[in-house]
């Protein structure tokens, strides 16, 4: 996507090097952090410098052709196992991440024992890794395109935009989507607290494309849905349940709940490798409790731009942070996913696909 | 209510001085501002030193009689018409203002020509006009307080507490008195943006009172009420309709609706005198939006205790800040009054009590 006109992948790979939107320092700094080695890859992964589901898939599988071209022959074989394992230990929630490094994984092993090969093997699979996601959400973006209009007012909770893919992202793939297409959209970005990923990566990503928005905060989403300004609200997934239940960011229940009573349609955008087939509903999806200091706190640059962190909450306050929360099947119109717009009911038949 | 064990009111008068807690050093810095005179307490009151529906109008009535109390006799009379406008310019949208101003100056005018009368006058209406407010908010806490029980789960939404009233507050009120009647309480503490009432000034009000609370982000309310770990939900009210439809806090609208998906019951907390009888229904209301740097910037002390204001949305962006929004009756199980509970249905038989 677009960055002060120049199109950026959000994580691409030259030479041995793997390069990456320093997800840290945005909104208030564009830079691209450099990884020279795996290791140096997989501290990015868990130090978040490259965040989001398809993001931190494509960093695996480039993390493994790092080892796979930095082994000598003698050693390749015991270098990658490892490697393997130590990318799966930076984010343990993240099911991409496990994905893309075993499929490279795989691709080196079928390829040994020639070393030059099973390099070779490395690099085209990672490659096919970041093509596949980049595929499936730019196939997201056609199918939800269709549901949006000239003029069209979306709300958006959260980013699953393309920083959290490696191009495109899902929610917000529909709408750079319909602007290639001619449409004028608007979109209704919700902040997002505690950590904001709405007023600051969404923001930044739709500025970039130059589409119009306006950040609200998340009690305001009810009002303007209330007052006809909502014609339809696309959210991401961090997991979907076999019966269309989704756990996303907190908040998105809320939303759900609000588009409902408004008449709004609420639409989850997601590749269907988002569906988790053996967990059957979404009270079986395990919800991560966060830090309280992501509530208390927040942070960004001062007058002189200088990163600070300041207090928020009265002193000594204590905060819950639960950072998922699950919508039912039932507030969903339907999935917008690489196969199309499909309804809760249909995901079934995904399965295997 | 109680600060580091000690009561204090949010506004009293002392000789010719108006006393108040100074509501800008909030939560960071508990001080007294004291205002010598009639204009600086205008001041205070446009600055919002002092803020909320209750402690404006006892301001509004105290700064009146300091008008009446700093005038010579012979100008006194024109004096504290001038006083009065003065006043009222403060906050033109604040109801409690201008039926404090103008009781204060009604009694004043009763007992004119005799001016020494007269500032008795002034001084005993401005304190009845502040005792009246802080009996019906205790009468709303032990009306609100016969909805609670041992261990009640409360949720409540920006700060509807003594401070925003000369004493005990709405929606907290309640809460004191049920503690004071030897209940254990919990309460959710949404935080309340932009403005995050809830994280600095209901957590700072609860602290001092001793009850055990967690500060929540907005977006979290659904996660705790549908996880049923809320018994019932309590906020304030900025103007309710004759029909029961209440204008509140942004935010509030989707906390009710959540609250009915839940199988919360959800009150508003409110003096009869909140009621707008000449409003019909919420339609009617109109609704400030605020400056858009609320939503943008977040301000509060970084390590060193210096208070600083930093960018938390990224750089450019616009935003859009609605301040309060408009509850449905229907939403609203009942109004928590100094006459006791009332459904909406029974708001028009209040009339003219």
């Amino acid at each position: 996507m677009l960055v002060n006109g120049t199109h950026y992948r959000t994580i691409w790979m030259e030479g041995r090097v793997v390069r990456m939107i320093d997800q840290i320092a945005l909104p208030f700094r564009f830079s691209v952090f450099d990884s020279p080695d795996h290791r140096a890859t997989a501290r990015a992964i868990r130090d978040m410098v490259v965040r989001g589901a398809g993001a931190i898939g494509a960093a695996g599988g480039y993390g493994m052709a790092q080892a796979a071209l930095e082994s000598p022959s003698s050693v390749l074989p015991a270098r990658v196992e490892e490697a393997a394992a130590l990318l799966k230990s930076t984010r343990p929630t993240a099911q991409n991440l496990f994905y893309a490094v075993d499929r490279v994984l795989g691709a080196i092993r079928a390829a040994l024992p020639d070393a030059e090969r099973a390099r070779a093997a490395a690099q085209a699979e990672a490659e096919a890794v970041a093509w596949e996601d980049i595929e499936a959400c730019r196939r997201i973006g056609e199918a939800g395109a269709d549901l949006l209009h000239d003029g069209s007012r979306v709300l958006t909770h959260c980013n699953a935009g393309w920083l959290g893919f490696a191009d495109w992202g899902t929610a917000l793939s529909p709408i750079y989507c319909a602007k290639r297409r001619g449409m004028r959209l608007f979109v209704w970005v919700d902040e997002t607290r505690p950590r904001l990923q709405g007023s600051r990566l969404t923001a930044w990503e739709l500025a970039g494309e130059g589409v119009d928005f306006r950040v609200i905060p998340d009690n305001a989403a009810g009002y303007f849905m209330r007052r006809g300004e909502v014609d339809i609200a696309i959210v991401g997934a961090d997991r979907v349940a076999a019966n269309g239940d989704t756990a996303n960011k907190i908040g998105t229940f809320e939303k759900a709940v609000l588009a409902r009573e408004c008449g709004v349609p609420f639409y989850v955008a997601a590749p269907t490798s988002t569906i988790d087939f053996s967990c059957p509903e979404g009270s079986a999806i395990p919800i991560e409790e966060r830090g309280e200091d992501e509530v208390l706190y927040a942070e960004g640059p001062d007058g002189s731009g200088e990163l600070r962190r300041v207090l928020v909450a009265s002193p000594g306050a204590r905060a819950r942070n639960p950072a998922f929360d699950v919508t039912p099947a039932a507030l969903i119109a339907g999935f917008v996913t690489e196969e199309g717009i499909v309804a809760p009911a249909g995901l079934p038949a995904l399965k295997g696909r």
